[in-house]
């Protein structure tokens, strides 16, 4: 009997999802963080805790063995982190490694075409159509991920410390942001932010959401920028694409009143959960192999 | 016999200058880099090896202990810093600490009042006058140094992906950074730069400043964006400050003819070095002690 376990992988956690070979939801499971790119010893042990826990929480007896295994994986996109984690011996029946924003791509549209735009701490897009996938941006914090919580986070702190230097008024985003930081001068703020990683900056784009909300200027300006490169990366994704579009991440809803029109048009719910997007695609692999 | 070592203390080196009580230079050394944030135990090391290096230069015998050392150091403007060297159970007379920033701007108006800006791998300005110093930025990259060399190089990446992803034409600014890290697709873009620091960043603003002198488009609109930032800090700093102005760093020159009309008629040439600059500033603090 084979069964299939499909992971969605990102920076802050890792999804499981057993299906018997009929397709039929056997159990889930989570674990922690499953970035290939940024630590693959941490990823590896978070998709096999998270495969374990799926198995342990089934109603049956299942062995690793008899399990395919396809994870969608953040950092899958950079060829060398694929081939560091293709290395390992892993006790799956196969292990079908895609990227995470693939796996998201296959269960948004059920496997036709479509794209799909993440907005959360990080920031990309992909489009799937007629087999191929275009991405763009997944550049990562702080290349690239316009738009995304951390680059909402660290263009707030960069705008505090102007305000406290005196270079513009004190304003409420610069309130806000030493009021989550906990402190209200430059010298704090800079040795508080000396450690920060993406997942902190990002923590600061809640109170920047609020601040939207009542249509604080500069917070304002923050995200027309942002939504204008969303905008572009929509219009990119959705050219030669006749399916639609489907927004992820905690900042997307935010996002989505300020899209040009013809981009609101297209946009659609998702069908299915990455996991399963993951597991669509490693069928289809198999059915190809096999006629 | 007293003797007095000025150092001026920075992210990439750390010179040394020996004068003898009366002020009359005996020698110059020159070491690693010595900024106390960033690297504490490799700053006290480059502090030492600068000071043995100006006495072994020197045409007497002089040992350590009888030597006053005044240091200008970067990250002397972090109090947590300042205290973790002053910790150090150095082999000196006496060793005075102050921030490289302070020390320059000492130097460059010979202990008067007036202000510096300091425009290189990052940048930072301060104004000295009536006995007191009042710092604008400085706050380090990423969340600071705006106008800087990492400032421009990181824009200049992040302009270059957008290029790549085919949101904008590639133009002379994508094409020369992507000569400069000898790569020219994106993947390999995020792969070079994943340990960037703002050194790194700042070798591609040499490249820049040539793309700036053929008006190329947006190079020219991030040196404007830069140098309308350094207008402001120096308008600040140059507000009841009755001194001139003083520029430093590798990209003050470019900068300079940037400037609005009324902060260029306020720049004057530097009078004396850093490291003069300490060694006036230990001078001084031994007069009030005696007087």
């Amino acid at each position: 009997m084979n069964y299939f376990i499909g992971i969605d992988g990102g920076g802050t956690n890792c999804r499981a999802r057993l299906e018997d070979a009929n397709g039929e939801l056997l159990s889930t499971a989570q674990s922690g963080a499953a970035n290939i790119m940024r630590d693959l010893p941490a990823a590896i042990s978070s998709i096999l805790d998270a495969c374990e826990k799926a198995i342990a929480n089934a109603d049956k007896p299942i062995a690793l063995n008899q399990v395919h295994v396809s994870a969608g994986l953040a950092g899958a996109n950079i060829p060398s982190a694929r081939e560091a984690l293709q290395r390992w011996k892993h006790p799956f029946a196969e292990l079908n490694v895609i990227s995470d924003l693939h796996a998201a791509c296959i269960g948004a549209h059920g496997g036709n075409d479509g794209a799909v735009i993440v907005c959360g701490t990080g920031s990309s897009g992909t489009s799937y159509s007629k087999g191929q996938f275009a991405d763009i941006g997944g550049h990562g914090f702080m290349v690239g991920d316009m738009a995304s919580g951390a680059w909402l986070g660290l263009h707030a702190v960069q705008h505090t410390l102007v305000c406290l230097d005196g270079l513009k008024p004190v304003d409420a985003l610069a309130l806000a942001v030493c009021e989550k930081l906990g402190v209200d001068d430059a010298v704090s703020i800079v040795t508080e932010v000396a450690d920060y990683q993406s997942k902190h900056y990002a923590s600061i784009a809640p109170a920047m959401v609020e601040l939207l909300q009542i249509n604080e200027p500069v917070t304002t300006a923050l995200f027309e920028k942002g939504a204008a490169y969303l905008n572009s990366i929509a219009g990119r994704l959705l050219t030669n694409n006749s399916g639609g579009l489907v927004l992820i991440g905690g900042l997307s809803a935010v996002y989505q009143p300020m899209l040009e029109r013809p981009i609101q048009n297209r946009i659609v719910q998702a069908q299915l959960r990455p996991e399963q997007g993951a597991i669509a695609h490693i069928k289809h692999q198999l059915v190809k192999e096999v006629s």
